[in-house]
């Protein structure tokens, strides 16, 4: 049975969805607990017309919220009656194995890295995501915990990734790619150039070198590495044309008779390949190489994703992937 | 009456498509001469039967031709009788006011900066691109020409892409952003937050501060400025994510008899929305910042694009904009 603790004020449809998402997970799966944090009264008048096991979901009191306005440092060590710090204490006190907040970005990783804190040997924590492509499914790290990145750092994301994909996904030797401006040894700037050299010399690694951001939409490795500033920007720049491509289907569906009719026609089909890139389908991203797990989910998580992160944190513990990325690191 | 050359054998469509389009360039407009670099029998026998004022296109012999594969600095110093460095020779004797090429990036750039020379007061020269969006266009920079950026040579970017934005497309108070990954004063990594600030103390620009990638597609500045390694990724994800796009809804298209009819239904409205994102429609990506302009094409250039490089090079040549440039940094 695992414990995992939910902030249920984090994110733009919070708590209903989060709350939703919880009683979804523990009906789904009956050896997961789950503890929601946040303010008590409001959050228990809203499971009491939901259909449960009443004994697998409790509630911490926490009264305040951090914002996304607010400094993520500042705030995780002022607040610390906010639903997120409070999630965090049950982590660090070990009544919880896993944390899922779809609250602020910058606050969710600054708890993660200084109240939860590294693993021995890890330099960096790197925040990773399962991107879905056409292909197949690729880890992405760094979506954007450490910038200014360091070519050692990009060297542990690669090691985290693939320890993630095997044990988590089942790849037996995860291939690995450096995302670069291009395929040729001389392309590329200083952090990349040496990066690509560390990931060359370490045996243990699949790697296959450089990709180039315009082939990881339709997959080009099992790991993608990539500093956190390049790294959020390009999933940024996908999630900005996929939405804009989205948005112009529906406008052109939406001109006359004749394309209203054409959209019923295509729609099943249409619907079946979105489904595809549908990132709420694997959850939270985690954030890796720290204590205990912390998962970050998406501002704008439904129940859908808030429920398929409880599942995925379950998971997580289950494996036992942390301490096998803490065994890994701890030789270095 | 402006001169082009244009390297006649450049991109992967050369010198068919290069010749095509020169060929529609000087029937299109007919204040322009155009220069061929490339093997001169070859050319001239694609040229005999082409329909074109006779006097308007010539050709200057050159044998050989730099492959993507080579080390851009190594072959623009060696390969001297390269249908690259030949144009570049036309354009450094002022036998020609602009030169383009859809060949080796690398090469292209490598000519520009250390062939045809910086201006004198420009630190490095940004390589731009009209990128068409829903609500306008966007010139960004730098797409790739120098990484490993320093902030002083973001805020010039920045202050090139005004004067282009206002002098060749004729915004008045061109609005300027710079890419980061949040929109908070303290997201960002060292060169961001350097450049910043730099560029909220130029009055002289319309600074709007941060954007975030995922803004781009549909418009969010006028000026759009990024370092070349992020700038670089970023428009390559755009690439990645709308050529992917394109191949599923094709792959729908095709699925049934349904789906087909649904397609034929459907195309004329999916034509014109995605003839807004046709980036042929602007030619090349000029090199800024250095003594006579320089145009990259893309490797895959049409005749069309090609065409409208060589009428953008005569416009950007007519409007004066390089000595603008030139005035604009002199003073500093």
């Amino acid at each position: 049975m695992s414990v995992i603790v939910l902030d249920a004020m984090g994110g733009d449809n919070a708590p209903v969805c989060n709350i939703d998402g919880a009683v979804d997970a523990v009906n789904e799966n009956s050896d997961i607990r789950v503890i929601l944090t946040g303010p008590e009264e409001k959050i228990t008048v809203l499971l009491k017309e939901k259909q449960y096991d009443k004994d697998r979901i409790s509630v911490v009191n926490a009264e305040s919220v951090i914002s996304l306005d607010e400094s993520p440092v500042l705030a995780i060590r002022r607040k610390k009656d906010s639903s997120l710090v409070a999630g965090i204490n049950e982590l660090r006190e070990k009544r919880a194995d896993a944390f899922i907040s779809a609250g602020s970005s910058g606050a969710v990783l600054a708890a993660g890295q200084l109240l939860v804190g590294r693993l021995p040997g890890v330099l960096r924590p790197p925040l990773g995501s399962l991107i879905p492509t056409v292909k197949g499914t690729t880890f992405f790290l760094d979506m954007g915990a450490n910038v200014d990145a360091d070519p050692a750092w990009l060297h542990q994301f690669a090691r985290m990734g693939s320890i993630y994909m095997k044990e988590i996904m089942g790849v037996t030797s995860p291939s690995v790619k450096l995302v670069n401006i291009g395929l040729e040894e001389e392309k590329g700037n200083q952090l990349t150039k040496a990066a690509n050299k560390l990931l060359s010399e370490d045996k243990e690694l699949n790697y296959l070198g450089y990709c180039e951001a315009r082939e990881i939409p339709e997959w080009t490795a099992d790991v993608v590495v990539a500093d956190a500033f390049t790294g959020n920007a390009m999933v940024k720049m996908f999630e900005g044309t996929a939405s804009l491509f989205l948005k112009l289907i529906k406008q052109i569906f939406k001109k006359d008779l004749l394309t209203k009719l054409a959209a019923v026609m295509i729609l099943p089909e249409l619907k079946k390949t979105l489904k595809t890139f549908d990132t709420s389908n694997y959850g939270g991203a985690p954030l890796l190489g720290i204590k205990s797990p912390v998962f970050k989910c998406h501002g704008n998580a439904t129940k859908k994703e808030i429920k398929n992160a409880i599942l995925q944190a379950d998971a997580y513990v289950n494996s036992g992937v942390n301490e096998i990325i803490a065994k890994a690191f701890e030789k270095v």
